[in-house]
Parts: C-alpha cells; sequence; structure tokens
C-alpha cells in the first residue's frame, strides 16, 4: 500500500503555503488531465490561481544562534525584524532571542512556497501569510502596517526539502498485465480489474506509431472507433527500451496496435494511487455483501486521489454532490482529513464568487453541508476558522440570488441538477433546493459561531429558521402528509417526488409521523419517479435505514449492487439499470462507452454498512460522543471498524452477542433485545420498548449477550 | 529608434487573450525585477493572475471551405458548432458557411492565449472570450449556456505566430561606453548619460568572479559597499566570449572589478527601450528651455517601458499617481494609447478590490481621472465599455468606506500619500482627497453613460454633487477665501496646505474670484508649507499656468529644471531642493543613494509645454474638438508639435505671428493681441478685451499677423 501520506502535525519543519493554494493549483492541474480520444476536456466552471506574491512571517524567540537553511518555491525577499536582507541567501543566522522573519516569496507560475530548517526557527503550520502586506509610510517616514489580512499557512506532507510542492505526484506500484490474447495483428491486454496509471511497454525497439486504446470493458477496449480515450505513441527509433507513457488513463483492458516496423516483448502498467490506510472494516455471514464491501472500498480509493473526483474515465473532475458522498464514505473507510479539507478546497475556490460550486445550485449546498459534516466527524475547528471568509462570500451570493419569496430559483447560469432522471421537473421553486439551502443556512450558524461571529451566526440562525418554516408552508401537502416537489410562478405543481421527502427524514426535518407517511407513501410507492443512479440510491437507502428499514435496504443491496457483480462489474458504476442488457450497460450521454464503470457515488455501501448496520456515527464533534446501533438486516452477524480521529470502534453483532471496544469518546450503545441483555459490571439502562443503552468507555471490550428480536 | 510598436486595428490575425490578463502577467513579472543589492525587492501590493482557462469564440460565415492554422499558448479544446474535434490540431478546415469556433485554452503557468491563421479565419479583436462557460444540462439531456460573461478580447501587436505574448521583450541596441578610467584594480565606465539595459563583456576569459557596482551618479558606481544595485557574476571557464548578461539595471556608470583570472577586454552595453516615436516637439528662443524639453522628453521615454514606471532605477513599479502624470505627458509626447491602457490595467488587477489602488487612497483616485483624461484625449470608448464593471468594483470599495459624513478619511490599510513633503498632516478627513473623490466621481458619470449604464450614470453624478457641495460646505473657508486641508473627529484643523488649493484651480471647482484669492492667498504665499517633489510642483505649475502666469512659471522651471541641469542631470529627479548641495542631491529614504536620478515626474515640463505654451487641448472627446491658446511667457518665439489621435496640431508663435496647422478636428484658435489679427480670407472673432477666436479647420495652413500684449 505505500507509506500512508499523513499530514504534518509535529511543529517539524515542513512546506508551507497560502492556505487552499496548493489545492487551487494542484486541481487545475488535475482536471485539465481529462481527455476524449486525445482531446482536452477542461472543466465547465470557472478556475481559479494561487496569489504569485505573498508574505510568510514567524516570530521565534530562540535561546541561541540559530543557523537556518532555506528553501524555496520562487524567489524572495527576506526580512529580519523589519530589515531587508541582501541577496537571495540560501541559510541565515539568526541571533538568540526575540526576532520577527518574514519572506516575500514570488512564484507566478507554481505557487510560491518556502521550506526553513533550523535548529528552532522551522516552517510550520505556527506560522501566517498574506497576500497583501498594506505597508505604507506614514507622514513621519516611518513605515507602517495595518489592515493586513494575515491567516495561517496551509500544509500538507510535504517534509523535507526535495519534497517539493511542485513536484507533487501520487504513489506508484508495478502491475503485470493478468492475461493478452491477439487482435488481429495486435493485441489486447487486460489487467483483470478496473485500475488506473501509466502503460509500460517492455523491450521496445524501432520507429513508427503505437496505439492504445483503452477500455473499462472489453466491449470499449475493442472498439477503436469509439473508445473514449486513446494514445498514439510516435517513437522515433531513439526511445528507452523500457517507456513508461507519461499519461495517465483509467482502464481494465487495452488494445495496442503497432507499426511493423515498431516491436515490444509486453505490456504492464504503473498503477497510481494516493496510499491510504484502510482504518474501516465490515464482514457478514453474507459473501455477497462482503464482496459488495469490498468493491466499493477499490472503487472509493480508485476515485479517492488528488481530491476525490467523480470517476476515473470520466470525468476525472471535483464535482461536489459526488464529493459530498466520498466525504461520508470517507469516514468509514479512510477518516483521511486531508482528502475532505483538499477537496472543499478545490471547489470553492476564491473570491469573487460568480457562480455556484460547478455552477450548480444544489452543489453549492453541499459544500456548506460538507463542512458541517466535516466539524462533526473531525472535530476540527481550524478549517472552518481559517476559511469563514470564503463560507461567507458563498452564502452571500446564494442569498443574494432568492427571490421574492426568499426562495431560489435558477437565474442565468444557474444549473439545477438534482439527479441524471429523464424527465425531472427542475424550474422555478423547487421544494429540494430550498431544503439544502436550510440545512447550508444552519452549518453557517454553527461555522459562525466557532468563527467568533455571532451577529453572523444569529442571523444565520434566524434565515435558516424562516426558511425552514416557509418550506412546509409552501410545499408540505396537509392533505396527503408529503412534501409537493415544485411551485412555478405561484403555482403548486401536482408532483411528488423523493427527493425533498427522503432528505426531510434523515435531517430530521419531518416529525415521526411525517416520516411514516412519507415512507409509505413516497421511498415505497412505486408509482413515484423511480431513481436509477447509485448518487439518489446512496440517499434513498440512508432516509430507508433511518426509518429503520435495514432488512429491506439490505435486499436491494444485494439486488443493484449485486447486479453489477454479476455482470462481472470490479469497482462500481455511475449508473446502472437492471432493465438493461448487454452493451446497453456501457451506454452514457448518447455514447456507446460513455458510461464510468467506477464511480465514487457508487461506493455507498460502505456508508451504508458503517452507519446503519454497524450503527456508528458521532453526535458530538470528533467522535467526543457517539452512538452504536447494531443492526442486523436479517443476517447472521456483522462485524467491522469504523475509524474516529485517534482510533476506531469495532462492533461485532450476532443475533445473540454484541462486542464493542472503541478508541476514543463517550459512546451510547443502543441494543434492540427481547431479553434484557446481560454483562457482567456494566450498567444497563432500559429505554422500554425492547431497547436498552449502555455506555461505552474508552479501550474498554464490552461483550453484550441479547436476544436479536 | 527600432520600429513602433502599433497595436493592431487591421482585423489580421494577432494573438488574443482574456482582456487585462496579459498586463497583469507582465506586471508581475516587471515589478519584481526591482532588486536591491541583489535582493529581489517585490511590490507593497497584492498580484492578482491571469484566469489560466479561458474559452475564445467567434462566429463566421465564410464563402468557402478555409484551412486555417492554430497555435496556442497552452493546451486547448476545440469545438466546431459546439461539436468537439477530437486531438489538439495544428490546423482545422471550416467547411463554407455559418459556424460557430470556440477554443477553451488552458495556460497555468503564463496566460492563455491563441493565433489563428486562414484565409478568413483569423483571430483577432473581434473576438469575444470569457473564464466562465457556465454550461450545463437540461432536464431534457440538452447542453444550456446562459449567463456567461463574454467580453472582448485583449491583444497588442503579436501579429505572427512565433511572436508569442508570453516571450515579450522590449527593443535592444547596443550602446559603446563614453570613456573608462582606472578604479583601482578595475575600471569606471561611463555611458555618458543615463541609460538602461544590460552589461555586456568582451574578449571575457578565465574563471573566477566580476562585481558590476551600477551608479546613476559617479558618487554611486565609485561606492560598492553602498550602492543600491550591484551584480555578482561567477564564471566557470565555460562562459562564451562576448557575455551579455541577463538584468538589467538603471545606470550612467558601472564599476567593474575582476578577480585576477578573469580577463575581458572592454564593456558595453545593450539599451533596452519601448520603441516609440516622438510625435510632440518643442522648440523656443530659450537654449535652457529646449534642453529641459530634451531632457523631459529621454527621462519620459526611459521610464516608458512595458509600462509608465516611476523610475528606472527605483521603485521599477506602477505607481498611479506617478503614471497619471505619465498619461498626461504622453499625450503631449509619444501619444501611445496603448502604453496608457496596459499601465490603467496592470494598476487595477481584478476583483475583489480589497485595498487602494497601491494601497494609497489618492492613487485610486488618480486611476479614475485618468481613465477620464485618456477618454478625452483619445476619443476612445472601447476601453470604458469593456472595463466599466473594474471601474465600478473600485469605486464600490471607495464608497464603501466613508465615514458617517460621507467622507473619506484613512481606514486600516489605507495610506493617504498626497505628497513627500515632512510633517505634512494626513489624518481624519483631508478635503485634497475629498476633491479627487468628488473629480473621480464624475469620471464614473461619464463612463456609465459609455457603458450603457444609465441608472449608475444618474447615481453617481448625484453622488458627486453632493460631494463638491459638502466640499464647500465644510473645507471652504468663507473669511479667508482659501479652501483648508484638514478636519479631524468634526475639529476643522487651521491649517492651509496647496493640494486642494491648486487641484481646485485647474479641475474648475473654484470660481473666478476664489481662484484669484487661491492664487495670491495660497500659490505664490511663502508662508504655506514648500512643495519640493517634481511630483506636486507639476500641478503647483499647472496651476499657476491656468491662472495665466506662464511668464513667472517659465523662470520657475529655468531655476528648478535648469538647477538640475547645472549639476549635470541627464534625465530629471525624483527630488530637487536647489538648498542642498554636493552628496546631498543623491541621499533619500536615509541612504546615500536612494533618491532615483530618473524620476517620470520630474518630465512635467513636456506637458506644460504643450498644453499651456503652445497651448493645445481637447474640449472634446478624442480632438473631435480642441482649443489653441499659445502663449510666449515672455519668449521671442516658440514652436512645436503637439500629437493628435491620427496626426498633429503644429503651432509657431513668435511676438508678431502665429502659425497654425492641424490634421483633424475642429479647433479654436485664441489669440491675445493689442490689435486686430490679420489673416487672409479667414474669419476673426473678436470677444473683447484683446481677444480674439479663429476657427481652425483640418489641413490648412493658418498664418497670422498680431501683436503681442
Amino acid at each position: 500500500m505505500g507509506k500512508p501520506f499523513l499530514p504534518n502535525t509535529s511543529h517539524a519543519s515542513t512546506w508551507i503555503w497560502y492556505p487552499g493554494d496548493f489545492e487551487i493549483w494542484l486541481s487545475n492541474k488535475m482536471q485539465v488531465r481529462r481527455t476524449e480520444r486525445e482531446a482536452v476536456f477542461p472543466p465547465l466552471w470557472q478556475y481559479y490561481s494561487p496569489y504569485p506574491l505573498i508574505t510568510f512571517q514567524t516570530e521565534v524567540d530562540i535561546p541561541e544562534e540559530d543557523e537556518v537553511k532555506i528553501y524555496s518555491e520562487g524567489t524572495f525577499q527576506l526580512l529580519v525584524d523589519d530589515v531587508q536582507i541582501y541577496g537571495v541567501p540560501e541559510s541565515i543566522t539568526i541571533p538568540s532571542g526575540k526576532h520577527k522573519i518574514s519572506f516575500k516569496v514570488y512564484n507566478q507560475e507554481v505557487l510560491p512556497a518556502i521550506y526553513v530548517d533550523g535548529k528552532y526557527v522551522k516552517s510550520n503550520e505556527t506560522w501566517i501569510v498574506t497576500n497583501e502586506d498594506k505597508l505604507w509610510i506614514d507622514e513621519t517616514g516611518k513605515a507602517q502596517q495595518s489592515g493586513t489580512p494575515w491567516v495561517p499557512v496551509g500544509s500538507w506532507n510535504f517534509n523535507s526539502p526535495e519534497n517539493k510542492p511542485s513536484e507533487f505526484r501520487l504513489t506508484t506500484e508495478p502491475w503485470n498485465a493478468k492475461k493478452t490474447e491477439k487482435v488481429g495483428t495486435g493485441e489486447l491486454v487486460d489487467f483483470g480489474k478496473e485500475t488506473f496509471g501509466y502503460i509500460k511497454i517492455h523491450g521496445l525497439k524501432g520507429k513508427g506509431k503505437l496505439s492504445l486504446y483503452y477500455g473499462e470493458s472489453r466491449e470499449e477496449a475493442l472498439d477503436s472507433a469509439k473508445c473514449e480515450t486513446l494514445d498514439y505513441l510516435h517513437f522515433d527509433g531513439n526511445q528507452p527500451e523500457t517507456y513508461t507513457h507519461d499519461k495517465s488513463k483509467a482502464f481494465r483492458y487495452v488494445q495496442v496496435q503497432a507499426d511493423a516496423t515498431v516491436e515490444y516483448d509486453s505490456i504492464s502498467m504503473l498503477y497510481e494511487y494516493l496510499p491510504l490506510e484502510y482504518r474501516g472494516a465490515f464482514k457478514s455471514s453474507d459473501e455477497v455483501l462482503n464482496k459488495i464491501w469490498d468493491v466499493s472500498a477499490y472503487t472509493m480509493h480508485l476515485t479517492t486521489r488528488e481530491f476525490f473526483i467523480d470517476g476515473i474515465k470520466r470525468d476525472r473532475w471535483v464535482w461536489s454532490g459526488d464529493a459530498y458522498q466520498s466525504y461520508l464514505m470517507n469516514y468509514y473507510l479512510f477518516f483521511d482529513s486531508s482528502s475532505v479539507e483538499r477537496t472543499l478546497l478545490a471547489l470553492r475556490g476564491k473570491d469573487p464568487v460568480t457562480a455556484h460550486v460547478n455552477i450548480i445550485m444544489d452543489y453549492s449546498f453541499y459544500w456548506f453541508v460538507g463542512i458541517y459534516d466535516y466539524y462533526l466527524y473531525t472535530g476540527d475547528t481550524a478549517f472552518i476558522k481559517t476559511f469563514y471568509p470564503r463560507m461567507k462570500s458563498l452564502m452571500e451570493f446564494c442569498l443574494g440570488r432568492r427571490n421574492e419569496n426568499g426562495f431560489l430559483e435558477p437565474l442565468d447560469g444557474d444549473w439545477v441538477f438534482i439527479d441524471w432522471a429523464d424527465g425531472l421537473p427542475k424550474k422555478g421553486e423547487v421544494s429540494f433546493e430550498q431544503m439544502l439551502l436550510a440545512r447550508s443556512l444552519e452549518a453557517m450558524a454553527v461555522s459562525a459561531e466557532i468563527a467568533g461571529e455571532n451577529e453572523d451566526q444569529k442571523q444565520y440562525q434566524e434565515l435558516a429558521d424562516d426558511l425552514k418554516e416557509k418550506l412546509f408552508d409552501v410545499f408540505w401537502d396537509e392533505e396527503e402528509d408529503v412534501m409537493k416537489h415544485q411551485r412555478i410562478d405561484g403555482e403548486m405543481q401536482d408532483i411528488v417526488t423523493k427527493y425533498a421527502n427522503m432528505f426531510g427524514i434523515f435531517f430530521n426535518y419531518f416529525n415521526e409521523e411525517q416520516k411514516e407517511s412519507v415512507k409509505n407513501k413516497v421511498l415505497l410507492n412505486d408509482d413515484i419517479l423511480q431513481i436509477t443512479t447509485p448518487y439518489m440510491r446512496f440517499y434513498e437507502l440512508e432516509a430507508l435505514c433511518a426509518m429503520g428499514e435495514q432488512k429491506f435496504v439490505l435486499d436491494e443491496i444485494r439486488d443493484y449492487w449485486g447486479g453489477m457483480l454479476e455482470l462481472g462489474a470490479t469497482s462500481f458504476w455511475e449508473k446502472y439499470d437492471p432493465k438493461q442488457s448487454g452493451g446497453e450497460h456501457l451506454e452514457m450521454y448518447g455514447r456507446p462507452y460513455g458510461k464510468s464503470l467506477c464511480h465514487a457515488w457508487g461506493a455507498s455501501p460502505i456508508y451504508l454498512f458503517g452507519k446503519y448496520y454497524l450503527g456508528v456515527e458521532p453526535t458530538a464533534p470528533g467522535y467526543s460522543e457517539y452512538v452504536v446501533k447494531p443492526n442486523l438486516g436479517g443476517l447472521k452477524w456483522i462485524e467491522g471498524k469504523v475509524p474516529t480521529p485517534n482510533g476506531s470502534v469495532d462492533v461485532y453483532c450476532s443475533t445473540d452477542e454484541i462486542k464493542v471496544k472503541a478508541s476514543e469518546g463517550e459512546g451510547t450503545l443502543i441494543i434492540h433485545s427481547i431479553s434484557k441483555p446481560e454483562i457482567n459490571l456494566v450498567d444497563i439502562k432500559s429505554l422500554g420498548s425492547n431497547k436498552y443503552e449502555i455506555k461505552i468507555k474508552p479501550n474498554t471490550q464490552y461483550s453484550i449477550q441479547y436476544k436479536a428480536l
């Protein structure tokens, strides 16, 4: 698996930059790597840039003279105690005592970054940085500085001078082909499962052209005229014998066709990945579900790269709605905070805000809710404190687009996405969008409080409360007890869809009576527009789980994800419709291989298994408090691990025994049992209706005998 | 002089980019080239960046198939009629008929730019560009585009494929030294006058170090310990025999000291400059004034580079207050519109606005007034139409900082500069700043009208009117009939300075009675804080000229600028105080050679001679109407040329004859004469008080006999 990429938290020296700028730079670079038959295919939304000129600063108080080495990406000006040091030195001696050290670094091409390393003076996350010095000279001739917007620096894991941010690369390892077969004068190479990386050619000789036709499916790789990605390599005879292509692709199969003048021995690949540890785990008495979890984890790993991307063949982009699900899955698999932060920053860019995130209205809202969840799962307040201004400016943009009723409806340039579903109405005031805005306002209220912006907190909470009230006044159908979909020009449309209705359940916006009604009249109603993307299946199944329908949901998972496995899937797809057959499964967007066969949103069983079967979720920030509500969903046994910031919650559950052990936090285990559960020396509280509660302390193994309902 | 850099206006192919982005990129690169004893010295204000991903678009209707060559800075996606073309082609065949052609270009390192060249399809200023496609997919699956902020492309004079924006360089030509003399084991090389460029070493051999100590003065070059700029060159023996250094400097003298192991034959230089034509001219019966004009023109040429910069040794930066004077001088020397546009764009950067231009309050205002003047002199409305949104966002920033009285006083991060003058009070409400804001609001009202923003026009005009009224209510001293300097916390300060008083004259904010009072009680009053920078001398002398004090002003010019010439100046200085002597003339900012000896604001005689002696100025945009009011200021004769957009106004004036010939526009010649002037076949209108008026038609030579007062 390689060494995990862990952030530097030890106060040792590390490369530092303007917070968010590395992520903007890297996402620009990464997202433009998508190609369609050799054509570059950049994202549809605006690119931002790092600040090309910034000032890093620290104040030190050191016991003795310190010889400090300086490494920089970009040329710089160095000031010690406000006095410019001549030249562009490679090291400097800082005398003992208190000193202010400033580096003003310029780098237009990549991004300004420095690495400073002495015995005492070290560049790390305690430094501050600004893009505007705001230095000026007063009437007495003295230099003044005021209004300078200092912020904490950004950093990740670039912990040595030679490990420069500008040279960031994911990890690679060699993979051999599993099988090859002749195809005309060339061959078809099969790597056995979906993968991502760089083709290697061994024993390469001669001059001429060699064509690579990639396929996530065998059909695609064999269809040189229609496959989505390909590379034409031209060799002049001076290439190395072992040639590694410099452009990465997603594939399982590669068709290789070479001119007669070009020879080679074999094809392999360099698998490229982000080295992360699988900190979550899941096993059960059902092998199909175990396979589904494994393939979900692999799908998730393939799409967890520089950022959480949607799919590895297509789009190779960072989409906020897709990423939001990756954040949630991540909390049950890698618990890699850096990947969440990088993705949130890449999505947000900078000011001014002139469009929704990814230009999609719902995707702005997922960005806010993603930050709320990040805080809940990790307990990290630093991210919110640093980036609250960017949260606020995006929210101001959103609020500025409300209509006279205080609702959002699409204006010029606003894409209302919701889901890929034929004929889904998206015009006018859509209840789903208002509900997401309400949740976003709640996230803003919490964030404002963390950022110490108490006036903002009050304002956002009021706005959230008002909007929720209005949402029910307008869209809740008191007769039918369901939420309507849409109002256009003041006319309520007679349409009910699943979207707002399922979110209303797990957002806890509905009361118990409303939830029951929605479950029966909407979620389990075949006359309502069906969901065919794993994307919205995620929320549909989550809503059903939240309503205690774990058994029903397991059947759905076995059918839906199991259905893909039966068709030979080695990673989960962008879309799956069991009613389709043959090549139809590969089509999308009117193209025969348009569908992505490795899409992050296909990996939701990771999240559902962890949160609704192992039953673990935080109830206070960073798992300082959490609940465990194991639910077998009809299985004989389940066992697994849910990662927490500094450890995990380990759960085993069969029909007569539950075992729990946690590394941290105050846990509450909720057990449904026909008889009172049994465990030595531990208090069991009865909650009535066959429900019992046990408090879980850290680092203690709890084994409880009980009797499943 | 080299071939002038003229903008492309022929609709032929040229490199195109996002408007303003080339200027931002180039100014970032240029301004960080300032060094202080080998230390990089970047500007004090924020850097912006080009958009790294943009879409160029054109619609064509062509009579036959067109084979179109494509050149790009950055990788691109090409769409013809919304259909992606595979690969990254070097040329494409466009069929006859109507077509939409789009290039989406990515370039993070430099700036995205393209050059497209067919028989019919050519990249030029008719194309449009956006940084946000805002493409999205509607519920029927169709791609939609709305709210896309299209703007006209930017371009300059990159009129061939190989002449790429990213490789922009000023012109150079070889210059030989005028004199050399031994200094220790080295030598002092004198190029005879202030210059700028790259040192060349001829016949270079050996290994070791060679030091270059630059001096705008002989003293500076000889003082290797204190000179402001230097280069240490290290040779390994493999360097070419003729070595050209890659870092440019400002100097007249260079002291060269080489290790005994390094030999060379001689030192020369590559003079670097922007190739512009001197379209303005001035000669008179006074040789000192002629020399002053010549040295002013040279000073202006040295500081007119990638942009109008302040000084060539220091700061090598683009300062709005300094540039504002360069714009005005430019209209009387080069009339190079591109240089004005480039400088305005470099200064403004992009959104969001988080500080004043150069972080100086007054410098924001000069930016607005500079645009107004640009429109008046050139008649160009395209610049305002394209960049009105950037004008508006800067003005919104300024207006957002007003206090409860509607005045601006410095908040955190605001530098109030006004002038370098010891003890000049700058706190609280300063009348000068309010007056500049009023003028800026007037510029916004005119610009809003040009941009078709009629609501804005009304609002800005009202704000301007209100502010002017308040300015007089609060700061005009009815008893003394002068404008006071400052109010702090509601307390009027008993201070009168020249600044607002002189601007009130040539802004025409004072009535005739007020002007007379101000002239006598402030401008000609030795008890008022004296002006010692050519920067504010510019306005002081302009105000006096506007009051008809041409004779007095000529004496001042002879003293002040003549004084610098007597001290051996070959370009005009940042500051000159006749009371100083010897090395004091070189000092500034507490450094022995801190003063810039070639500063744009030292060149104001160009402007004064053209506008107030030749007497030519536009009275309607682009010289569609103008006046000529020759004024001898006591000289026997003057003659010269003032450039207009497409030609010039040529003027000769002696005590008994005036000759005028103009290329364009409707001119009004105003003559002061004891007797009625005489000219055949032309109407002369008497205006009373020995004043006469003659209408000037284009391309006609007018020779008038008259008798000077």
